[in-house]
């Protein structure tokens, strides 16, 4: 790992750890590469909805979430990035040990940054892709007093 | 209120009170009317983003939710609905006392639901709209086994 | 019609009248009012799909359409939008006389401007919404050579 | 090519040729495989915007028709699809010799089908992504009366 690909990480996960409800939820980090970024959400019984899968909410936070990261993986320092929309379908039950949502850069501009975005329901060995996400991030000068 | 009208509010107020996330990040419905609902997210700061704003997924979780179960008030007892997809619009960073999102129906067809939220954010008097949602909900027979 | 009134209809249409598509769809500027556009699009047998009704790309073209002038008439002489991306919901088939796309902003930012859109099939006196769409409009600097 | 394959592509070729829109816009088929369909639309003088790209209406409308022909490669035959809601990312002004669409389904359902596209502009040997679409295709039972 270089060092740009060290700091790149520490900035995300430092970000990652001011975002209160990913411990609400119990989201993690997974992995941290340019122009993509993995968030682990194990299964637990307050993000669920009323059939007692996890609740789309919970899958979208963890979407765009991985999917905001991706983009700011490839910001300048100057610059950080937040979510302006997304759309999300959902293709099966949330249900199983835990999701992995895996976010990735799809187009860099220097106003907004197009990304998109697979969720998966692991359980052991078995993985099945539970959402797709594309989002939107708006580029924003950090100088505006935005932290990451 | 006529009895249908209490029957579809207690068939929706049942069903939120089994979406465990609610309670997670402290959601609460705030009106039931045919073709809309309220939910209402008080600011908390176990719910929050790196910058201190309500997490955009926090947002979306209560907005799906305001349309799932606008839709779901004009579904007859053996039909339940389930979120397929949905597209948001952030607005505005999500600040102030509470988040209210308003779920509408926009056009209930046999198998989809197409829905329409607005989510304001409220700080005493002032209301600011910080969200745009679209959503398309499935009809499902609750006779397959799946509750509300 | 105040004088700023007419300008900005004379420059929503002139930038239309130099979209060739309209000319070749068939479609025509109804009305443009502050924040608000309407592109009103006949029945013609070359728009079609393979069931005999308007095709969705034909409704998604005039209400992006729509939604972007919507846009254009809140910008001021030095800045036009260009559009970043839409998301469209087809409520019904789209038969009948015509089709009336209804463009409006939601919201005006510096950056992105966040618009709403119906679509409507008109048959004598009956109207039907067969579409409602969501588009972001990125505002760009037209000294750098866009035109409107 | 197997007997199936053959009558799949006919059967998308078929209905594809009902599209009067295709026609009038320049749009003709390049790909028939199994969960994935490509359109090309050469540019032409009658499908742009005002700043003579091709409108992000045309984008819209070979990006949709290939995900719908993707989605229906996999249908039986008395089951037909209809596009129900699509998003799309416009990524880059398109220009060039021609746009290529790809669509490919994600997760075929019993009542949906997920679709994924790709939109290129190529001019010569370079190709560039213009568009991403993410859409939704509802299955449809061909003895109502809907044919391909």
């Amino acid at each position: 790992m270089t060092r740009d690909a060290k700091e790149i990480e520490a900035r995300i996960r430092g970000s990652f750890a001011r975002q209160t409800i990913m411990t609400t939820l119990g989201a993690e980090i997974a992995a941290v590469r340019a122009g993509e970024v993995e968030i682990v959400l194990p299964f637990s019984p307050g993000i669920l909805q009323q059939h007692e899968f996890i609740h789309a909410g919970a899958i979208a936070t963890i979407a765009d979430t991985a999917c905001g990261y991706a983009a700011l993986t490839m910001m300048p320092r100057e610059a950080a990035v937040l979510t302006t929309e997304f759309k999300i379908n959902l293709l099966a039950p949330a249900k199983g040990e835990r999701l992995r949502a895996i976010g990735r850069v799809v187009r860099a501009g220097k106003k907004l940054v197009i990304t998109l975005g697979d969720v998966f329901a692991e359980d052991g060995a078995a993985r099945k892709q539970v959402a797709l996400i594309t989002a939107t991030m708006m580029v924003v000068d950090t100088g505006t007093g935005l932290r990451d």
